[in-house]
């Protein structure tokens, strides 16, 4: 099977059809149309087979984390996903393995109607990079760097699940496909529809990819503040304290990436609108700390200082 | 060194600047703005060591390619090119090779003016993969599908050198730094100005990065055409022909990718056009054939026809 027929056979059916695309895949280039008065939002993401994930993934699983990492990064900024490149490195051609990998692809595409639009695929060591664009309207983006002394700090959804996943596959364990830990970790949900509806609301936002701790650190950093966090608030899944215990599951949700939830910052003042804005998600916010203006990231639990940071995930 | 000390060192500084980039690298996402009236234009190309390039090529002409391999895919569409997105895998961090792949990143960069605003940096087996992102006044991309019966068939500057070198290198061989087919495969030039001053001219267009037989079917095959084209017109560089001799130099200009020239089509009423438009080019564009109605691209030499055509070089 050459390049092209790859194309053919796995990426050019199925996938959401746009009329803002004027050209997808097949040409040197993709060509998409934006409309007036917005912006551009561009990230790119890789993963790669031993450092990402391990080789045993389903490769359904392994296209959702791809899409949905880029389409996390998306929702941290409020944008609307639009089209995805595809860069993807085979060691070999397995159509089964690539059948089911474009159909996880293309049912996390479908879901949030994100059009495939161009690419490249290559021999070599398994790896899968998308770059994903959405759009905003012209300034609407939410940064980083826009929390402010006194706003509130929040975090979506559960935190440690996919961690707690990852540890135990890395330790050569098989998780059962029904395990809640292991489907946070193998099917994470971007929260797209979250981060578009605290476009106007949060002052701040960022996905938590490599850790509740880490990720927030940067938030804080970029907007050159500080904060202070309470580690008996951030949400727990019932399935991680049964798994692990509370105190692991606590470590496991401040050190671990791979949910893709978002953190995010609001003032004070508009935290009943937050309260009614997300009245009915799937994934409600909880308020975590607040933001101050000295440096740096402190944590407590039940009102006693934790002492050292949970280390992060690091890709190098 | 941790992703983001890397990103810093070596992806923060000596990059071209532009109004139009509303956040650069450092965020979740890139935010730019696309004026009115304007389609935007992405491609992305991966380069895997060993499959791409030799792992003992040196660390900027890794990063040129890359670079020039999106742009030239840019360039034949006849668009702008505005910015790009890196996602690196690396073994290790060799700050050394870091350093030469950045400021081989950052020349080519500052030729085009083009943007690096955005990306991941993993660990892995190395490869590189960018996504390049330009623009086009809307509807007024160069596809591959706008060739007509009668059109001229033209190449710009010469085929078969860099196949030449990746030849030579793939065999261990050691080719001095100053070899021109060296350079050709080392570090390419993407024919940007020459698709863009090509934009209102050219019926249809593609680059030349599998083999000009390959490529060229590939853009009759989408316009739906047929063509006739003269080896002995194919334009070989006097270093090619020094090199391997005539027969093998033909050879390799027909089956060998990697030169990154503009295949395109122009009506016969614009070839004084043409002439004119491309006098001063460094890489002047020659005739090697026609299109015709007949599906199917055969070749002729001094008037004989070619059995089979060349093979191409395959990704997979």
């Amino acid at each position: 099977m050459d390049e092209f027929e790859l194309i053919r056979r796995f990426f050019s059916t199925g996938y959401p059809q746009r009329a803002d695309v004027m050209l997808g895949v097949g040409d040197d280039s993709a060509i998409s149309r934006l409309g007036r008065d917005e912006e551009l939002v561009s990230c790119s993401d890789t993963l790669v087979a031993g450092t990402h994930f391990p080789p045993q993934l389903p490769a359904d699983a392994v296209a959702h984390r791809a899409l949905a990492a880029n389409l996390s990064d998306l929702a941290a900024m409020g944008a609307s996903p639009r089209w995805f490149l595809l860069a993807l490195a085979l060691p070999e051609v397995e159509p089964g393995w690539l059948e089911q990998f474009s159909a996880g692809l293309a049912r996390l595409a479908g879901r949030y109607q994100v059009a495939l639009i161009g690419g490249d695929t290559v021999r070599g060591p398994l790896s899968v990079t998308i770059t994903a664009l959405g759009s905003v309207p012209a300034g609407a983006a939410v940064r980083r760097s826009g929390a402010v002394d006194g706003d509130l700090i929040y975090v979506t959804g559960t935190c440690g699940d996919a961690a707690r996943a990852w540890q135990a596959l890395a330790g050569g364990a098989t998780l059962a496909v029904e395990d809640p830990c292991y489907r946070r970790f193998a099917y994470p949900e971007p929260r797209v529809r979250e981060g578009l509806a605290l476009r106007d609301l949060a002052s701040a936002m960022i996905d938590i990819s490599d850790g509740l701790h880490v990720d927030l650190e940067r938030l804080l950093a970029a907007s050159e503040v500080g904060g202070a966090a309470r580690a008996q608030d951030v949400p727990l899944s019932a399935a991680l304290v049964d798994q692990v215990g509370l105190v692991a599951a606590r470590e496991l949700a401040l050190a671990g990436g791979d949910d893709y939830e978002l953190c995010f910052s609001v003032a004070q003042s508009r935290a009943t609108d937050l309260g009614r804005l997300s009245a009915d998600w799937s994934c409600p916010p909880v308020c975590i700390g607040q933001v101050r203006s000295e440096p740096g990231l402190s944590w407590q639990l039940d009102g006693r200082d934790l002492a050292s940071p949970p280390p992060a995930f690091q890709h190098f």
